[in-house]
């Protein structure tokens, strides 16, 4: 595992997603094990944590998610954007994409779903089980049972990204085609 | 209307959300108008484009959503920042936010809800109802059925952002506490 990961407190965990952020969704069931990209996603609540995730009725990581009611999302940072890209492109019934692109990972502390190195976030997910929303809309929701982060840019509940700060330690927003943003320069404001 | 405002084809609409930014839901029913802010929005699906965005029972755009089954989600940019923060911070039972805050806003194309100054795009939105999701979870599912860029920042299809252009028409990722991240540096990767 990270030497830098630390526990976020659950009522604090929406933050880690609250600046949309593009995801890794990573699963695993029966001795099988996946990764995938997912700009679809939001936090839905505080208290107990809740999450939503497109998953698409194709993916192995659906197959996986559905059998295993469970999932992460990794908040990916700048240093695998190419891997974050890679693993959205190809599926993972014909490959393992661990090996293929490199990706270590760690064991997860309440889910067999493993977590992945280069990112900045982890959130522990158990599917509540939504079954017209999955079949009409690939959309799952999961209360987050753990969350994590680097402290190197997430400590005291807070992300501590600096004008100064390494870039390859952003995390990531993507768009389409390849393209993406990094997270931006931080400012705080006032109520006019 | 924004003078640099231009309709965005519908299967394209998804790209003015995928980055994750917060949103401005401006709503109206009966002559009466609300704005708020939501940071937990994400597309949904490419065409027909849907969107899901969270609006908590205790709001009164809750109210106006319900009513008129039409929202429209804006793109706040940089420059209005502080009214993005102050609209979150009470309801429109007792104020009208546009007047309190000097929020200028101009006649949607296909719902009543006003569209709203100051922003990089705009999706209009249908309510697919869900009751299930609305009462239990407050999430909403919309269809958008129109949708607008602001040629400066968003043209052919793509947004347009580079780091030599004006900070103050960038996105906005909103944290907690007034806290905000800009959209940042654009780059585009290759997979490994």
């Amino acid at each position: 595992m990270s030497a830098t990961r630390r526990a976020v407190p659950l009522p604090k965990s929406y933050r880690l997603l609250n600046h949309g952020p593009t995801v890794l969704v990573s699963s695993a069931h029966g001795g099988r094990r996946n990764v995938m990209a997912a700009a679809w996603n939001m936090a839905l609540d505080f208290d107990p944590p809740k999450v939503c995730v497109v998953i698409d009725k194709t993916t192995f990581t659906r197959e996986l998610v559905e059998a295993s009611g469970e999932f992460a999302l990794n908040v990916p940072m700048r240093a695998i954007a190419p891997q974050t890209l890679a693993v959205g492109n190809l599926s993972g019934r014909e490959t393992d994409k661990f090996e293929q692109f490199g990706l270590a990972s760690f064991a997860a502390g309440h889910i067999a779903a493993p977590l992945l190195e280069g990112c900045a976030a982890w959130l522990e997910c158990r599917v509540i089980p939504e079954p017209h929303n999955q079949q009409r809309y690939d959309l799952f929701i999961g209360e987050v049972v753990a969350a994590w982060a680097d402290e190197r840019v997430f400590a005291a509940d807070h992300w501590q990204y600096t004008p100064e700060g390494d870039p390859q330690l952003r995390t990531l927003h993507y768009i389409a085609g390849g393209h993406f943003f990094a997270t931006g320069e931080p400012f705080e404001t006032a109520a006019p």
